[in-house]
């Protein structure tokens, strides 16, 4: 699974070059931002060319609520290029904030910090056009706005090259960042859904982390917990500061034991957000190689009931954290459970608990689009394929539905051309 | 039911010295933003002084996501003075926006444009600080946070007199103002329902307003409806607009009638928030003086039910007007509906039809602080007026737990002391 060459184009016009050419010379062609992504969204199965975009990140344009930004753009920087303009921030962005490409963001990811407010990338209204060019023998360069949308983003690169992205903008605060811990751990998911719905509250984050996870696998908030804390990790916006401790007043049963705008820590914790997401797992596989994880949806209304369903049957084999999340309107829960790992079989079966009690598993262990989502055909992601790459030379192996229309999910696909590492 | 004599003061140090001389003369004080409440929240029941704030209208501080700002101050210049310096406004106002006052809206309002993002007033983080004289021989000068916020935010100016008011801001945005129609009442209901829980679309307004409201009362709308059209009425942020579009397309019941960014109407219609909230019965009245109207709580998750119920007893003599409002982070809808008045009887009869649904009724009709909200005592607001108005001499004849402990509510309360106008 290597690449043959690597290709940093540096306009649009390189691009298209880049394209004819692979599409002429039947070269598969994977697209790449920085390559965070975990669920192998940007490995070259087949082999081929690579194509960093790396060398287009120039932020073309911002105005009152809304940006255009070449895709290499890493996240921190549109974030720092936005705030000195008009002390504006992205909506939403994953806790890979400071490495990950706004272009891997929307073609590989779902959502993150800021979901709690903002909802999912998926959501009406936070794309707001996507520009492509296709893999033709004359690459044609698309404007995307509206339901077309969905045909290339989180498509994985697999059905055009995204060349240009607008998307709307927040106001950009000094967050606080906050860190409470409670002794019984319903009483953390309960305080982090309740504070979601303060209408008046401004959050950017909301995440709830079971016992030890702070003790074993947070090394700096280790010394200021013990084993059996609950940790909950926030971001306030100032102004809400008030509200918010009016809100922690009438809850006695959560203890504020860290806040950035007032810490007598000796050693910053850093950024609470790179704690959350995916990042609560990759500082756990720090201190436990064993350690994987599951992504879960506790759908409202049942999404606390499920909880405490979940922990109850499988803690501490599996670790509650969780993210507030907007789904239609409503709080409700992102799981990214930590999952002590032992067999595949075992794994399967706790992956099969969830989904009999209706909580669904959207699987990090595949890396295509329809293992890792909802397990269905997306017609439209399909349909544009077709059109947009005939030969089937973008991203080969992450579309089932392209290789293999008759692909029953029984077992784990495994792309059938791949190619050894050599 | 008029005053003695009116004074403005220009600063806090006059309102101390006018505060002080009424008390050692026993002289009422009701305070008046711009007396645009229609509670009959600021008539000065029992003569004596009335303390006008227009001079007290001073934009104090603007900082990233608040403002401290004089009682006096106009919505509209507040929201001008934030946008000019920082591109930032409030976050929710009273469609009497052009000519009603800050302090006005936070001693006698509850919430309205801007609601249906950020909930009311009285949740936690709305406001963020107050600042109080009170009404002793030696008045005090308090500032409330937190808990203590609830004592004199919607107290009618009972129990001390609010000097600066500390409020946070939201983003300013060129908002789109839009009218749709529907055949279907339901669906117009829905369709706000819908966007309302559309977390990537940001709007600061929704209303419905049930046929033949658009076409009997709203002049400058008339010409584009049928009466059998009902309408919705959107402001919707810019960089929503192409989610809003796509939201739309999915909703072929509902049709885009007007656009302020693309309008072909020869005579604008002007804001539309000035359909909306109590305009809607202002405008209403101007065609029909038998109008009256009430304020209801359609509660999530039955809101869309008891709609539907209310409208099939009730229509056409109660026609639906339908503004989207967050509740504990759920959407719901706030209703003001327009009834045809008959009697005193039949008004208290559609009151109970209502109540005995499951729908509260906040009574519009009575001008004491408990007959209009929850018909229940304030013990926080009592015990602060004991300590900040021992005379009772502020805004006297407003709150019933003060002059008639006993009082049941089962007739409507009539201030004993209340003076005739000469």
């Amino acid at each position: 699974m290597i690449a043959d060459f690597v290709v940093s184009p540096k306009t649009e016009a390189e691009v298209i070059e880049i394209l004819k050419v692979c599409y002429e010379h039947n070269v598969p062609v994977t697209t790449r931002g920085a390559g965070t992504g975990n669920y192998g969204q940007a490995m070259p199965l087949a082999g081929g060319c690579v194509m960093h975009m790396d060398k287009m990140a120039a932020v073309k344009q911002i105005a009152p609520g809304r940006v255009v930004v070449e895709p290499g753009c890493l996240l921190k920087d549109l974030d720092a290029a936005t705030k000195a303009d008009s002390g504006q921030e992205i909506r939403m962005f994953s806790s890979t904030w400071a490495t990950a490409t706004i272009g891997g963001f929307i073609a590989g990811g779902s959502g993150g910090v800021g979901s709690c407010t903002w909802g999912s990338l998926r959501d009406l209204g936070n794309i707001i056009r996507l520009r492509v060019v296709t893999m033709e023998a004359e690459p044609r360069v698309l404007e995307f706005r509206g339901e077309e949308l969905a045909r290339v983003s989180h498509a994985y690169g697999t059905n055009g090259i995204i060349t240009e992205i607008e998307i709307p903008l927040a106001p950009a605060y000094d967050w606080v960042d906050l860190f409470l811990t409670t002794e019984d751990f319903m009483d953390a998911a309960r305080f982090a859904e309740e504070l979601g719905n303060e209408d008046g509250i401004l959050i950017k984050l909301a995440t709830v982390f079971e016992a030890p996870i702070a003790k074993d696998y947070f090394q700096r908030v280790a010394p200021h917990v013990d084993s059996g804390d609950n940790l909950i990790g926030l971001m306030v916006a100032p102004q809400s500061m008030e509200g918010f401790l009016t809100f922690l007043d009438r809850r006695p049963e959560a203890k504020l034991i860290y806040r950035s705008d007032a810490s007598d820590w000796d050693r910053t914790p850093g950024l609470v957000f790179e704690y959350g997401w995916n990042h609560t797992t990759l500082r756990a596989l720090k201190f436990d190689p064993s350690i994987t994880y599951l992504q879960v949806r506790y759908g409202f209304p049942q999404h606390l009931e499920l909880i405490e369903k979940m922990r109850t049957s499988l803690s501490p084999e599996v670790l509650q954290h969780l993210e507030v999340l907007r789904e239609n309107g409503k709080v409700m829960f992102a799981g990214l459970s930590l999952v002590k790992f032992t067999t595949e079989e075992r794994l399967d079966e706790i992956v099969k608990m969830h989904e009999d009690a209706g909580a669904m598993i959207f699987n990090p262990h595949r890396y295509t689009l329809e293992e890792g989502g909802r397990q269905s055909v997306d017609d439209q992601q399909l349909a544009f394929k077709r059109e947009a790459d005939p030969k089937g030379l973008l991203n080969p192996g992450k579309m089932i539905a392209w290789d293999d229309p008759d692909w029953k999910y029984a077992e784990m696909y495994a792309y059938p051309k791949m190619q050894a590492a050599e």
